[in-house]
Order: structure tokens, then C-alpha cells, then sequence
């Protein structure tokens, strides 16, 4: 495999942002493999994601950002993100007492599916302690009461920059985050909620969707924001109920939607595919 | 095809009961052509739908409803309904402005898929005029006001008992009724509600759903009750939708949802296959 | 609306395609409103979609074609077609005896759905003469027997010629056709196979997926090329089944997801979004 | 958790079957906690599947197989299979390299949801002895060649007897069983097939998809009869694809839906809620 830059970027739609970089690149000597571009008409906004080879490329890696900066970011406000191929991202996953979400991960990571590393598994209660230990990832317990949410959380931050974690992973991890490691990183944490978002918002949808009496129940990954289950949303996906399924019943279909639901998100995001917009998300093909 | 009798019932669960009404029908030499049950647990309710065949059968149609009450119903405090193959259920279709949901089933009607008679139509504007014309079925217009709304209500409530109408379709019908027709068709006002309930309730979902950048965008069909988009759901669906999707494509791709999950639940309300208990519905197969 | 032009291409892949285009259109001052290209990289194909408003474009609408041939399609090996907004494709409706899709179809048209003409309806039997007539479309009736059938083609021929048809439409059309029609319209006739092809090819797939057993039925809209159910697919969708379904119930079921995969596939064909190359098709979104 | 029993029958249909059975186990004071069943009206066949507590019920449970032979099952010419919810099903997965499926079974298996024991895994290649490791469950390696193939298999049969393996899951097992293992285990083992059969029987079914060029692709599981993947079908799945999926992403889309698929049905193995009949399956709701 060729390593390659991708790049991802948003700026007001004007004439000659797609001709301009895609002559930046071939200008400079690099094999686009990928282009996907897309104009929101509304908002009139461009977005873009394109990938390119680096082995010809004229310009070192390390100049590429200051380069584009430069000569395009700035004449198209753009805001851009830069990604190699042979840097993975690193992830953190926090758990509490599902597995469900947690296994589907660690076996697509296990089977080399997945070009990222996980170097922690973070958890609030012991029982996943044994899932984590499978696989060979350390796995560390910060019990979490009223009283040390503050001094909990605060160690769990520092865990993750010693760890150097890009992104995290809430795999019905059952605790609200607090602003403080929401703020550190923004459209940077995925969580999955297991309801067809915006119904059934918070605790229990299960039970809420049952009460409700709905036909098909659903799971919905996105980005975490300080509002609750309000973050841009990733990936949504549905089946059929009927009524003849009991709570359990619910619960035990919809961890197979959960787990796909969360993984689809993560590989994009690992991927380098979503570009998180005004609480809505453009997902690159 | 032979005449048949169905039965739907629902009653505290006991034993015997399967028994008793199996019994009933076949030393009747009734001829069992369809039979499902269902038990809700949680509740402790037996649900039971029943059709035989009524050519041998030694009870005279006219009598069943009151043997039957007279020999079960009382015993096991049953509630039930009795309905006939050949005596068609007469349906009323309440339109606005958008044809969608009107022209679908116009279309299986004329095509002789639905066992119904279809009276008339009423409408609170001229625009679907056309459409009733095309198909030969009488258009009643009711301009409805603030003002004028009691007595139209009060005129099309006439009008409806003067066709002998046993339920009503609300073919995104862009009027609240009040609770005079409400209480007069308890389970028998079926509407389609443009979106995935519970989520988008009330006005402008597609809106909404952009607003909130769903994946998936819904469909509901429900049977009308006075508190708004909150009654019975009897069948609802989905479809994939991206960030490339603008507010007219939502409202495009959901017509075809709801003119198939609106014709899906007038359907089983036909065949006599739903019931409703308790703000649910039990869809008998 | 503003009058725009379509362009869709596919040529062998190289640096500078995209760039050209676009270049070519934003000098001429045309205002790109739609772009989305592709590129297999297995067959090193580029393909692409672009539209743009025609009002300030320097080069007259007559002339377009002329300067793209001779300016790119040659520099590049491109096949090309181009369309504009305010000519309306003119589409001939095929049929038997199943009204289903014909409906939805004449539904959406008389809705103003669909940016097309429908001068004709041709059909092999007389039972849906009442249909065409609801929607005051002419219908042309050609019994076709083994002996009158080429005659029978070739005046279905003239007529389409004579009424500048640019595609056909086969609604649920019993009848395959020779290859004298399909060589006058290449990639431009649009069949309905009732199964998930290529399950079930040939006659009587539902009950053929009955047989089988399987626990999902589906439809294929596809263009028609001369061996039988084999062209170019355009799309498909499946709904589920279970054991209790019969043959019947396999066709009622099946017939909403003919006219919505159908109809589906006409939509996109009207929208200049398909681009058919080696038995595949490019949808553009 | 009571203990119940599980009875699944199918017979001639007569009156008076429902009624008989569900005296026999009311009479004796027996609480049902599920019925269901379903006439096939075609065949005339009754088929059922009911289930009981046993606390109170007063025939001993190792008499109520004789009993309800004699009884009835004689009586209405019955097939019938009797099981108990404390005696469980025995499974054996065979597996070759890749290990998405495995992962997914043994991670239901580990969190407890599935009421079945693994006593072992088989395998014809080495690959995934670390999934077995991890989860603690033996892993017997028998590699395969033409002239070894017959030798394996009797040891292999050998090995399921040791274990009285009562049912085998090929989870992406690469190897054609023959019939001597086949005929061991009739309607007791599953496989999964990676297409949306009967698309695409035998082997590379994605690439064989990718020529044909589907806009939608599936997994179907199956008991494994001596005709290669023509067996009862018990579950199929879709998910939809693109143009620009290559085959590499339709393996990696199909991976998600070949564990799900398979999984469903090995769950609704476990729970005797699937009827095998003349090549299709009754699934139980």
C-alpha cells in the first residue's frame, strides 16, 4: 500500500476551489486516488475530501500543511484537516457493563480491519475488566461517584494525553462526560445511543420505545456535545419489531443494531471520512 | 370464495380459553381457515383472531354474535368484535392538497385489491378535486375556518353517518379534527403522520429532520386519538437519506413512504387484522 | 427555475479531467450548480456529472456540444451526452394487465412529479385501456400473437418514431421484446423484473422464491439489453417475508416494491442520472 | 427462571388438534407460556410449537415423550421433538480463517446470551486458534487435502461424538462437508452463505455480485443439505451497495451481515424455534 495525504476541507463556495486544488496536487506530481466533493446550496458551502499518493510528491509531508495553508486555506477561508496514511489515530474506548459494543470493536481490531490503535480501554465498573484482558488491551478503573467525578475525570484526561488518544469511543459507557473532556475533544468523541435519535432521548429507550408502542426500534452513533444525545449524528440504523417483543426482547435486538450502528461510525471516522459541520455531519463516500 | 366470520377478541388470560372458542367453532362444524393468538405477559391479556368458514355452520350468522356473547364472552370477560367476509367495511378519505397518498390507494381500489367501499372523499380545499373526478368517486368540499370549523365538522359528521362510514383515512389530511369526530370513530381514524414517531411530532417534521441531520428519515401510521400524533402506531418505516439530501429531497423520497406505510395499515384495517388495547396495537398476521 | 445544462462523460482516467471541465465551464461563465464524478479504479475509468445555470454562459446552447467535442471529448477519449433542463424527455409506457406501476407512474406525472412527457401508452391487451383514459393519455393497442408480432414491433417502431420517443418504460410488459426495438433504443428501455435478480430470472419469480423458501422477496429495475433479464441494473430493493406468506401474499407484497423500485429507476433516468457502461450503471446522486 | 418444556409438531391438519394439545398440558396442570401456531394451507399441514412450566405439571418429565406419543402423537400421525430449557444444546463450530463470525458467536456465548454450551471448535486451518484461546475453548485442528478428507471427517464425527454435539455452525467454514457428516446431523447444521441465495451459489459470491453489478447484497443461513447451498433457508439479510464499492468493500460490508445472519438463526436454533419441513423452515415467533 502507497502511503498517501488525505485531506478534508470547508470554506464558502466560490468558482475554481476544486480546480485550484486538485492542480495543487497534480501540479505537484501527486496520484489523486480519491475525490468526493460536495455544495451545501443552502448554507453555500463546499466540502471536500481528497487523498493522494505521496511517493512523487514534490513537497516533503511536513511542509504539505504549511503549503496549502498558504497558498489556498487562506485566499478561501478554508478551515482543513490533514491526515497520513501510515499515522494511525489512537482510540480510547470507555465501557461499564455491556460487552456487546465492546467485543464487535476489539474482534475488527483483533482481525486487522481497523488501521488505528488502542492503546486503553477506561471503565467505570470492574465487569469488562476480563473482555479487555482477552485481547491484551490494559484496561483502567476509575469508579465514579458524585463526590469524584471531578478528580475521576481529571486522571482520565491525563491518562488519555500521556496515551497521546486522537479520539474516543463511548461504548454505552452509562455516565454523562463532563464538559471538561468534551471540550478536549471536540467532534472527537462518538457515542452510541440506542434509540432512532431525536426520539427517546436519555434513559431507557428501550423501555420508553416499548411504552410507546413503536414498530421499529433504532440506534444512533454521533459526536458527543455538551448536549445531551443532541451531538451531529453519524450513523442511524432500524429493525423491525413487532408486538410480540417484550423489553428483553427490544434489548436483545437492538444490541445488534448498537454494535453495527457504533462500528460503521468508528471505521469512518478512522477513515477520515466524516466532516463534522453546525451539528450535522457530511459523511464522504 | 366462501363466506367467512372473524373474530377478534382480548380478555384476561386463563386457561381454556384457546380451547373453549376452537371448541365453540368446530362442534359448530365451522371450518377453521385462520387462527392467531398472542399472550402479553406483562399484562396477563390473551389476543385472539379467528376466521372460519360460516357455509356449514349450524349457528345462523345473525345469532353468532349472541351465542357467543352468551357462552364466552360473559365467562371470560371478553371484549370482541365480530365481522362478516362479505359485508365491506365503508371508508371515508380526507385530503388536503398532496395526491400521493389519495392516488395510491384510488389505485388498488379501482384495481379490486381491497375488499372496501369507498363512499366518498372529503376535502378542505378544491385541489384534489381531479383526483376524486378520475376515479368517479363524490368529492365533498368543506372549506374549513377558525370560524366555520364546528359547523363543517358538524356537516361532514352528517355526511359520514349518512354514507353508513365505518372508518376514516386521513391522506395527509393538514387539519387537526376536533374531538366531536375523534369520539365518534374511536380506533377507526387511521392518519399518516410524516415522520418516525415519537420523534417530530406536530408540523414541518421534514424540517425538522433536516434541521436535526438525521440519516433516516420515517413514516407513521396511527389511528387518530384526541391528543395529537400520539395514538396506536400500527405500522411504520424507514429510508436512508445523506447529507446530500436538501429539504425537497426528504419531502420526495417520503412521499413513497407514506403512501406504502399509509396503504399498508388501511389494508390490515380491512382484512380486520388489528387491535387496538391499551394506546398499541396488535397486528394479527 | 433557471434553464441549465447536463453533461455526463466517462473516458479513460488522467490528471486534469476534472479541473478542464470545470474550467471550461466557470470561463465561459457558467454557475456549476451540481458536480459529482467517479473513478473506477479497477478499469481506470473517470465518470462524471456536471450541470450548470445557462443564463450568463458565453457559448450559445446550440453551439455547447460542437466546442465540448471539439475542445475536451477529443483530448480525452470522452464519451459524452448532453441535456438540457427545458427539454423534456419523452417517455412511452408499455403495459399488459397489471395496473400497479402504470398507476404510481400516471400518478406522479399528473402530480407534476416528473419533468417528462408521456404521449403514449402501448400495451398488448385491453385491460388497462381505462387507466390511460382516467389520465387522458392515448393508449395503442397491439395484440401480439408468435405470427404478428414482427409487424406488430414495427409499427410500435413508427409510432415511437413518429411521437419522438427518447425512452420506454416497461410496466409489468408480458411480452419480451425482439431485438429490433432494443437496438433502436439502447440503454434507454427500463424493465421491472419482479425478483432480486439474478435470483429468479424468467417467468414467475414469486413463485419460484415460494418454492425456494427464501425469507426475502425483491424487485430489479434494469435496462433491457437482448438476453432476458440481464441488463445494466438501476436498482433494486427486497422486503421480508416469513413462512406464513403464500404465493399470493408474495405478489401483493411484491407489487409495492415493483412500482416504487420502478418508478425509483424512471426518476433517475428522467434526471439525466444514470450513465450505463459495461452492464453496470454509474447513479449518480 | 422456571424449567419448562418445549414441544414442536407437525401433522396433518384435523380439528381438534389445538385443543387436544393444550388440554393435555392444562388437564395436567402444566402453565403454558408460549404458543404458537400455523396451518399451511397448501399442504394442509399443522404445525406448532408450545411451551410449559414443569413445576407443577404431573407427568414426570421423563415420562411426558411417552406419553404424548402414545396419546396423540399417534392419534394425528405427528412428528414431534420434545426438549427442556435446563438441558442444553451442544454446539460445534467449524472454521477456516476468517474469523468475523467466530468473534460474534463467542462474544454472545461469553456474555451469557445464548443458552448453549461450546464444547469445542474444528478447523481445517490453523488461522484462528488465538480466537479459541482467547475464549478458552478447545480448538481441534483437521487440515484437509483430497486423499486426507475422508480419514478427517471420521475423526472428526468421532470427536462430535465424544461431545455429544447436538448441532454444527460453519462460521465461514471453507470446505464442502460430505455426506457422511451431513447425514449425522440432518437439519442440525448450519452454515452461512455469503450471498443473497439462490444468487450466487458456490464460491466468490461478492466478486460474482460485483460483475453483475447489484445494487444490493445479502447473507443467507441455512441447514446444510447434501446439494451445495440449497438448503432450508432460516434467515436472510440485505444491505445496499453502490457503484463505488469495490469488491473489497463488499466483503467488508457482507462480513457484518454474514455474522448477523448467521447468528440470528444459531440464536433461534438454540431456542427450538425453528421447524425444518420439506426444504423451508417454519420460524417460530
Amino acid at each position: 500500500m502507497m502511503i498517501t495525504a488525505k485531506l478534508l476541507l470547508h470554506c464558502p463556495d466560490k468558482p475554481g476551489i476544486l480546480a485550484d486544488v486538485t492542480d495543487f496536487i497534480t501540479v505537484n506530481k501527486g496520484n489523486i486516488v480519491y475525490l468526493d466533493q460536495y455544495v451545501d446550496r443552502v448554507e453555500n458551502i463546499f466540502f471536500m475530501r481528497i487523498e493522494w499518493e505521496l511517493e512523487c510528491f514534490l513537497i516533503p509531508r511536513e511542509k504539505i500543511e504549511d503549503y496549502f495553508r498558504t497558498l489556498y486555506a487562506q485566499k478561501y477561508e478554508m478551515d482543513f484537516q490533514l491526515y497520513f496514511s501510515d499515522v494511525k489515530p489512537r482510540m480510547a474506548i470507555f465501557v461499564s457493563k455491556m460487552s456487546h459494543c465492546l467485543f464487535d470493536m476489539l474482534a475488527r481490531y483483533t482481525a486487522g480491519e481497523w488501521n488505528v490503535e488502542i492503546p486503553l480501554i477506561v471503565s467505570n465498573h470492574p465487569d469488562l475488566q476480563h473482555v479487555a484482558e482477552r485481547f491484551g488491551i490494559p484496561f483502567h478503573l476509575f469508579p465514579i461517584t458524585k463526590e469524584t467525578k471531578e478528580e475521576q475525570e481529571r486522571k482520565e484526561l491525563e491518562l488519555l494525553k500521556k496515551h497521546r488518544i486522537t479520539f474516543i469511543v463511548l461504548a454505552r459507557y452509562m455516565q454523562v462526560l463532563s464538559e471538561r473532556i468534551i471540550d478536549a475533544y471536540p467532534d472527537k468523541i462518538i457515542n452510541i445511543h440506542h434509540s432512532f435519535l431525536p426520539a427517546f432521548v436519555g434513559a431507557r429507550p428501550y423501555h420508553a420505545a416499548f411504552e410507546r408502542g413503536v414498530k421499529i426500534i433504532g440506534a444512533t452513533s454521533h459526536y458527543v456535545t455538551t448536549e445531551l444525545d443532541a451531538g451531529p449524528i453519524i450513523e442511524q440504523d432500524v429493525v423491525r419489531i413487532t408486538h410480540k417483543d417484550a423489553i428483553e426482547d427490544l434489548i436483545n435486538k437492538g444490541k445488534d443494531l448498537e454494535k453495527i450502528v457504533l462500528s460503521r461510525a468508528v471505521q469512518k471516522h478512522i477513515e477520515r471520512k466524516i466532516l463534522a459541520y453546525k451539528n450535522k455531519t457530511v459523511i464522504f463516500s
